[in-house]
């Protein structure tokens, strides 16, 4: 058996980003990955501006609190200023471009205006409440960097350097086929022996919510020739091929000695709970990975050990786990693999589904993320274990 | 002054739903909210089923382990199981049903099979490798609440029960406005004292990613008459109407007085930073939020303050901050007002970002969440600090 650590880096190994760069509208771009490092053109602010209503003065042309200078310009946000008269303040609003020669803002709570002269009662430090040129972004400074997921502040970044198009990744096309020929859809009537195919909605969701474009080949009845033709089907039609169910030995798991038919295959144990078993192939040139069947552990595999594959097929960087560290409200003995319980944070501390079984989501929809217990680490109440937040993992 | 809690809570106390119900099919469910319990109307699993591969057998009939029993059936999963022959064992598979009579399924690796009989080598506890009708989910159980934002463990859940159509709230609508006559759009060419629109990307990027639909009026000319007209425009077309500027109370902020016109306005001041000025009314009946023009600014209130309120509006019940706690890699005076910190995670501790001016969302990309520093209370390095991941608020 090998671990999940061990099948991510060997997963990874094999991986290679298989999707094009395309320009789409900024505001587009929102979830897309970012194909090109992004420089700002410009600085930002692009001038001196503004970080206050009051008035722009030369600071040693101060004529003290109680003689009043003449106002000779107003400036508001958006107007071209012009340069600022010898001994003159200019009136000016926040945002607005500081005038050539001026160098401090008066703040107006400082100040009493009368028509056309103004009293500056308090001269603050040189250079106050000016937002000096390029403070923010100077000119040439890569902002966003290849790989990056865009957010809503990568967007506001963007736009805030004048991008109107950005480089991005085209989706990863991702196939999924579930197998077993005990599955029905929601909707249809259970015969005795018969379980609704929950994996199909759980992988749909999963690689939608990665920005994966879905390639939905439903149920694939459970004989050979039948899983042949649709995994060759979708093979064709996705960067990535991804089964749920089949991938145990029996003499009823056909997915195994299909792709070895089609293309490679490696079947593995991992040492994780849930989900040991896991196959990793290909389909003629199109990679593969098999997800074993129990919900849980489809979800658990799909998370932990595809989702890294999956990103580096979409030109990702933030592929690493970042778990964070939360005290446990519970104890547990370590087992003998690798164990990501279903937990949930209550009061800044981890708690336990009380049913791990593999079979259902109840436990993943109940909680917040998973615990990570290494092999034979028994974890006593309080102790500080690793936490895989669902939501940086989605 | 208000502080940002209290803000918060007057905001939610005039917050009321405002978005009808319609049913959406499980494939479109993902991201929608769930407008009523779903309550599961089966046991799953349905009946008692085989955990794995091996032969199915009343515990009391084992014949030891040099016995041979005849095999009187062979269960796939999918199929119906006759009652178990007395005296025999069933060859059964991994989910497969569990036949009337058998209590206890013995695994292949404990086996000896010959053409029609079977030597069970070893015989485990009673009802074991058996998963029992209704153990995941017993019938007449909640599985999903109104108000949960539906996950891709949500979806297999909805699935495993059959559930075909989701009754969703519909997607909150949001209209967005910009105010300022200096901004311009990415694309075109900065005049001097022009700056480009940023928060606008930003705000269609953050409703977006909460799953609402936005009403994009662009920038209203700084007028009163052309900020009234796009402000009529926009409450007629959504739920709720936001815009970014001119809240401030200076004489070319005219965002305030079209309110107070169109209909009703409060003008707040927030001890937070960044963030401080904020506007709360109505345009008619529709509710209205006026956030700060600083990019920086507009994004942590919306975050912090305005999220809650449209939470509510969209019917989601995980509306509160759960923030973590995470030492800090930093020190910092407390100040005046409550801090909202650029910061990120590295190896454990919470990093500042250097320059927290609220003129730039650089900080907001670099990093992955806000550091909250109470008012007055200094953070020495080492402290442990509430941290809210944006993974958390998008």
């Amino acid at each position: 058996m090998r671990s999940a650590r061990e099948a991510i880096d060997e997963l990874r190994a094999s991986a290679q980003r298989c999707v094009g760069v395309k320009r789409v509208p900024l505001v587009k771009a929102g979830g897309r990955v970012l194909a090109k490092p992004i420089v700002s053109e410009l600085d930002v602010p692009p001038a001196d501006n503004s970080a206050m209503d009051g008035y722009a003065l030369r600071f040693d042309e101060w004529p003290g609190k109680t003689a009043p200078m003449p106002v000779s310009q107003r400036i508001t946000a958006g107007s071209a200023p012009a340069p600022l008269e010898p001994g003159t303040a200019a009136r000016i609003f926040t945002g607005a471009e500081i005038p050539d020669g001026a160098d401090t803002v008066v703040i107006q709570e400082h100040t009493q205006a009368s028509e056309e002269a103004v009293l500056l009662t308090r001269l603050p430090d040189r250079c106050a409440n000016i937002r000096p040129q390029g403070q923010d972004i100077a000119r040439g400074r890569e902002v966003v960097h290849p790989g990056c997921r865009l957010r809503p502040q990568e967007l506001g970044l963007l736009a805030s350097i004048g991008i109107e198009r950005v480089p991005v990744f085209e989706r990863l096309r991702v196939a999924i086929v579930s197998t077993g020929d005990e599955l029905r859809e929601p909707g249809e009537q259970l015969a005795p022996g018969q379980i609704y195919n929950s994996n199909r909605y759980l992988l749909r969701g999963l690689l939608e919510s990665w920005g994966f474009k879905v390639v939905d080949l439903g149920i694939a009845k459970d004989t050979p020739d039948a899983i042949a033709a649709v995994f060759e089907a979708a093979a064709e039609r996705a960067h990535v091929v991804l089964s749920t169910g089949g991938v145990s030995v029996g003499e009823e798991d056909h997915v195994r000695a299909v792709i070895e038919r089609l293309g490679a295959l490696a079947l593995w144990k991992i040492a994780m709970k849930p989900g040991k078993p896991l196959a990793f192939g290909r389909i003629g040139e199109t990679p593969f990975i098999g997800l074993p069947g129990n919900p849980s552990s489809a979800l658990v595999t799909a998370l932990v050990v595809a989702r890294p594959f999956l990103f580096d097929c979409q030109g990702r960087s933030d592929v690493s786990w970042r778990p964070l560290e939360i005290p446990a409200a519970f104890s547990k003995r370590g087992g003998p693999r690798e164990e990501f319980l279903r937990v949930r944070r209550a009061d800044g501390r981890l708690e336990r589904y009380p049913n791990q079984s593999s079979g259902v989501l109840l436990s993943a929809s109940w909680g917040d993320g998973l615990a990570v217990q290494a092999p034979g680490r028994d974890i006593e109440a309080g102790d500080v274990v690793p936490f895989l937040a669902y939501a940086d993992l989605l």
